[in-house]
């Protein structure tokens, strides 16, 4: 079980370091800036989770994952002209898998813990957005979080059909495929069909 | 004591939290925007002033914090058409209590933890200015800490009240009752008279 | 040997809460807005380092380091007509040395307690940049680290060298000036020549 968050966690700091570098590649950073939005975001949210909950920090505790996001970064860096030719809808796909994956994390850690499950929730949405947040405050861009389509509201949703099903005692596997399922047929729904919730 | 000091917790955390959903309001975001926005606010001062005490986040040992916000962003999407009707010295005024509240709660943990006075106001700065500070910072607006009107001068004096009595033994609640009308106190008069410190 | 890092510690953050202070005064802050400014760039990044690292915060162990920060600003106060008249590369080589002293003082740090090189090199990194950037998001500037010049990349060289020299053994006070040089050196020659990487 651990193995498979261990992996699923893995994928998804380098599909957020990824993220990053396309916004540094946009903003027009240097290779150092690209590393530094890279691993901001790759590791941010994983980063404020861990010191919440008040376990030791993922990275430092594995350093592989320091490694993935060089590596992601370096890749990045060498294939740079094809970024640049990637659709608009890239990135926030790209975003949603990481918001996915990050947020079942998120609460599974809190839940392990045998913490509540509005605390996992909350977990869980920190863990998914907390590292976007801060690459798009860096690079000055609005926060996706805050602009009006369904994002948190994703999050939250995926974070309370984990902590459901993981209450109700159901298998980890399935619990996680549906709690991916639910963050991120939402996001990609609301991408597709420009979906917002009223204000 | 300690009961007293979870009830003025309680409202400051509503308080912030309120603060958090006006802006959200204000800046057209969605109901779960403005969730992440009031709960950023309500609980980020005390999540790093816990991360840096180095004792558990409350809201972890205590959900009962998360459900006082979701209630209270719940309870202002429903009163949503009085929200944009709010003057423009109400948000202000809101923030003015919820630093007050904060300067002193922070404060009083750093010195029941048996720190020096210096640590204690910083501790009580960090936990009134971080919420909000984040909150302006999301929502793309000059923080309130960091223009021109009396406002980390507040929390400082708050603080520094507080610290002075709790070292001389005054028996807390009439303490914390001086130390919330200092920092209170100079935060209104700053709004109504529009003061300033010279620059 | 701790002795020296002690002192190297208290040399960067005042340089760094300096460098807080001259930027709230080119944006017209009030004196406490000023000492918010020194305050979060001066201990910002050993503040994360030591949350991450999962030991004390450096600061409430030590309080002197609060009171040198408040020496500094206000002696700032006192001297603020000449710091409207430093010229423009002034805050940039201020900024330089305060990186340098981190990013070593981080890398340091992280080594001792036994962690692995890549981790040493980020956590110098973020020493050295936090604060800074923390700096430059509130007064609403882009932060240093994300434009163009070499930044990022002077402090990973030097944190690269101070875990190279560290693992083979070197004798620290070398070290520590080998490294600090590299990162300095970097920084200044991109400053003088207007050095930066392609992008």
């Amino acid at each position: 079980m651990s193995g498979l968050i261990y992996w699923l966690d893995l994928a998804g700091v380098t599909i957020f370091a990824f993220s990053g570098v396309i916004i540094a590649c946009q903003s027009r950073m240097d290779p150092f800036g690209m590393l530094v939005l890279g691993a901001v975001t790759g590791i941010g949210g994983g980063t404020l989770r861990d010191l919440v909950l008040g376990v030791p920090v993922f990275w430092v505790a594995a350093p592989s994952y320091l490694w993935v996001i060089l590596a992601t970064v370096s890749l990045s860096i060498l294939g740079f002209h094809y970024i640049h030719r990637l659709t608009r809808t890239f990135l926030p796909v790209t975003d949603a898998f990481g918001l996915a994956l990050f947020t079942v994390i998120g609460s599974h850690k809190a839940l392990v813990l045998g913490h509540a499950g509005i605390v996992a929730v909350l977990m869980g949405l920190m863990t998914g957005v907390a590292g976007g947040m801060t690459r798009d405050l860096l690079a000055h861009r609005v926060p996706m979080v805050l602009r009006q389509e369904i994002y948190a509201t994703a999050s939250i949703a995926g974070g309370v059909v984990y902590a459901g099903l993981f209450t109700v005692g159901l298998n980890h596997v399935p619990a996680i495929g549906l709690a991916l399922a639910t963050t991120l047929g939402m996001r990609l729904a609301a991408i597709y069909w420009g979906l917002s919730l009223p204000t």
